[in-house]
């Protein structure tokens, strides 16, 4: 039975789980969420996951929330399958990445998620982007996205010189910085910019990437 | 060679890898980064983690940071050793315990983390605790502590009916926060506060705890 992924193309979190499953080349179905109905609000959804958020994967009947979650849990289940994205037969590789993975989630994404919201998201609801809220977080993801640079200076990708789930969560965000003016962020860091250009052209990227687009459909 | 945690014992975050250390049974040296000199900004410990914070991990010639990729790197190297803290021999146990991780990385801790600034670490460093902040993140935290106390009136843990590196996560952060006004937070919701009990008395939970204290020393 194919996994079911509840979620919406338009949401960082759902696409985060589609990159992977790409990767790996595991099949899945889409199932769609509306979120600007707030159906994700409803008890049905609820009952898959109390915080209200997609996605939500439902592998036979396991049922997994939070996007991190489920793409180290599909990493690891499908470990012998596509593209390796956690190194799991080399222990230090494999700690690399977790470390760049937290990284991700401590640092790139609670500096780059307002910039996104108030650019992109803010307006689909009514409201206009805050700049002061713009300029503190982009002030935190220049910090970061300086450490980004001098790394990348000296491997190929985040956790070493491979592609890995680390690298692969920055996809979402990272994806519609590049239509705002921030752009400018990465296009400013040599190394930075040859890593969002390695990384969102593969394959897989580019397959999740056509269904992207903030719009209310 | 016994691990080198670079920390403070003040740190929350240092804390985290302490109470893991602790759990499986790993001989650890402590060695202490004095975070009131900002000793952890100092070219050589900025060496070791780019981001300048506590607490860095060495293993060998392997030097890792974040602490919660600490945790699941020392809880999967030392699986067989000690507490097993990821049900590892369980794939869907093991997966809940991912789910619940990351509900305490993107759900728990940004809601509790202000709060405890707010009321602890703002004072020593010569400012006075803002109410605002406290109020709204205390919004922010009783939403996700109803989610809690209706988890936890069907399961015993967090990701089920055993103890795991998720529940042990959130150790440090309750810790302080129940020095605090804030603290009712968690005495008003039953199935939450006898988790906290629970947790909070675990041999390796003491241990480290006799050593947390927030001053400058």
């Amino acid at each position: 039975m194919a996994l079911k992924l509840h979620g919406a193309p338009m949401s960082t979190c759902t696409t985060r789980v589609m990159f992977c499953l790409h990767e790996k080349g595991v099949e899945f179905e889409l199932v769609p969420v509306n979120l600007f109905t707030r159906e994700n609000k409803n008890p049905e959804f609820v009952a898959k996951n109390p915080f209200g958020l997609v996605p939500v994967l439902e592998d036979g009947d396991l049922t997994l929330f939070e996007s991190r979650a489920i793409t180290a849990y599909v990493a690891e289940k499908f470990k012998d399958t596509g593209y390796d994205l956690l190194r799991h037969q080399a222990l230090k590789e494999a700690a690399l990445v977790k470390v760049w993975l937290e990284v991700e989630a401590q640092q790139f994404n609670p500096a780059i998620s307002p910039i996104i919201y108030q650019y992109l998201v803010s307006p689909l609801r009514g409201g206009s982007p805050d700049q002061a809220i713009i300029d503190t977080h982009k002030e935190k993801l220049e910090a970061v996205l300086d450490i980004y640079e001098a790394k990348l200076s000296s491997t190929k990708y985040l956790a070493g010189d491979f592609y890995s789930l680390a690298d692969l969560h920055h996809l979402s965000f990272t994806f519609y910085l590049m239509v705002t003016p921030a752009a400018s962020l990465i296009n400013e860091r040599p190394h930075v910019k040859a890593w969002w250009e390695d990384i969102s052209s593969r394959p897989a990227s580019q397959k999740v990437m056509e269904g992207m687009t903030i719009e209310q459909n």
